[in-house]
């Protein structure tokens, strides 16, 4: 490895170790502000046959990536509601992140239109089974 | 089928009617808008081999749904990087995407921040391969 | 836009204002030929959370695409079929299709012939959730 | 394993017996028919990686699953090419069916149209991409 | 078809030939002894749809390729439930295969490794559904 | 949150507070190990479009996963060849993982008989490409 990668590999080390206290602990609070009881279920859930699995969802996907400051929660959940209605493989995560945008601040409607526009890119059927994932969100979630 | 379903559906009817005329046009203004050369060069792409696609491609993904109201153009560019990214199999409709995406005012650490979260969702290399996508389209675009 | 671009263009959009009327029409008499009951019950099942996705659905797929004159609807039903079982996430809209698929007059066999093929583009599970599906509809539709 | 069971396997075993002498040469004579020279090329460019997977490549798709009396080669074309295109992740193949489907006696009209209709169940980025693949293949291939 | 490729095609058919009487017989022993009553399950479900897809899944998968000697099966089961996992769409296949993993002496911890790494290639929600998937087979399997 | 949930997470905390000085580095000899050039000019290419994506693919795939003990790196790397042969949209990270093979001990004929077996769980064209990714590493590889 050739001298500057070195130093540019020491600079991002450094800043991994003086992060990493909160790493988990800032995970965890992304996790509750986002996914609240659907986060905190799927983590239990994994108890008895990954634990360690739970900790990395918790660091990598909520420590990490939700927590960085350059995309607003309501873009994220955007994002994840698009690319989960678009692989249309996994309805579970789908629910958690439609009452996670819920949570996050996006409209019913901004959700709705979220998912119909993968009609586009992913085919109808996936919007379809996407608008029937949030239906049934929609429909034990407190009115809007 | 029943009457009531039948009175819904001409109240449908009579919303399509009415609409009707800006259809295409509608499609073209907001293609120019969202995708600029890079959509006019996919539907140029097509004269000759299927041109009637061409109407559809501005007719419905533009003309009806990114002209919808109820979710701006720069959510609806990040639900389309996020999609495209985990799909992981449509590189040359995300580099337009991600055109798109600056041309409405995304900026580029939005749309990098974007396409990092579908690691969480998709993997890593569809993560990695969005990113280098997003790369090429950089350096050609004007700086930002 | 070049000015020949521009002159085809308007030609393009001259044939989407004639067809107008008869777009929802159309499309609404396609999905009763070719999905019956099934495709109604998608449409209904939308009311209630996103009812302009019904019209989407019935004019693009079922007024534009299969109303097209280039394929026959036998032909357009192997071809859904084949799509739904290779890409393996959307069992009820396969479920859809192979009953379409009988109301367009494909036989039992043409469809079981159709899924086994997927074995060899989209693998084994995928051909055999198709068979299973397609073993549900045959299980309550009319003997053939 | 249960009695009746045996006696089911025993049949099916006989089945294959009684056939297994042409089921390579079959493969062989279905390959030329239907992928020509683009089969052949696959099968080649095995001969230092995988030469078994050329023998499986021409057994088990042509000499079982094509030379099926089911399903006539035209429909067996369309629903590799509405499948491959759906998928979207195998090009080569694509283009090697579309040849398949022009030497079958599918018009150029007919391999578009299901493309095209792919953008209902797979997205506009596939059809897209489904047909660029297929211009290519147009532009080679004799005039129709 | 040039004079030297017809050789290897001759030696290729030739191999056919002399295996053949076994191959359906080594499906059949391969298939006990890696997916145990999860595999003549599937089997028999087909025989009312699509009995002869029985016999192509004994004769191509375990007949053709799990019985080659190149890689253990240990291995063979690693690589399915890491594929299984990552394309999301075939729980029932994952799950006979999580027990198949057992069968061939693969440990729950080795199986909840190879899932979670799934993560990194396919995303936490298919490494997630793929760790549930492999929990159900857990709690009805005999204690390992 | 439940009492007895949150002492486990205080020492799934802990753990992770213990093990955190070395994850970066970790993460690097890992990657050095098993990727090695492929791995490391990945993280290069990184370097002015997201870096700190670079520090994640460090920390979180080899600090994390590959360097768990459940598993040894032979099987990590078929797991991993088996599920980007089946996805089939990632043949660079294909091709880095055919030479990681290599470099932790698999022989050619077990990394080909890995892609093979995929034609069965994800088809004919995704073992064939990953067979063609396969040969390119190969042929640019020491001779085995």
């Amino acid at each position: 490895m050739p001298q500057q990668n070195r130093g540019q590999e020491m600079a991002i080390h450094q800043k991994e170790h003086q992060d990493n206290e909160t790493r988990f602990e800032r995970g965890l609070r992304a996790l509750g502000e986002i996914d609240g009881h659907g986060g905190q279920q799927v983590v239990d859930s994994l108890a008895d046959i990954a634990p360690d699995f739970s900790r990395y969802l918790i660091e990598f996907p909520f420590g990490d990536i939700y927590s960085r400051p350059g995309l607003d929660l309501r873009s994220r959940e955007i994002a994840t509601i698009a690319a989960l209605t678009a692989l249309g493989n996994a309805r579970p995560q789908l629910k958690v992140h439609v009452q996670a945008g819920l949570n996050v601040g996006l409209s019913r409607d901004e959700i709705v239109e979220t998912i119909m526009q993968m009609a586009v890119y992913a085919g109808f059927p996936a919007a379809l089974n996407g608008l029937f994932a949030a239906k049934e969100v929609f429909d034990v979630a407190e009115p809007s």
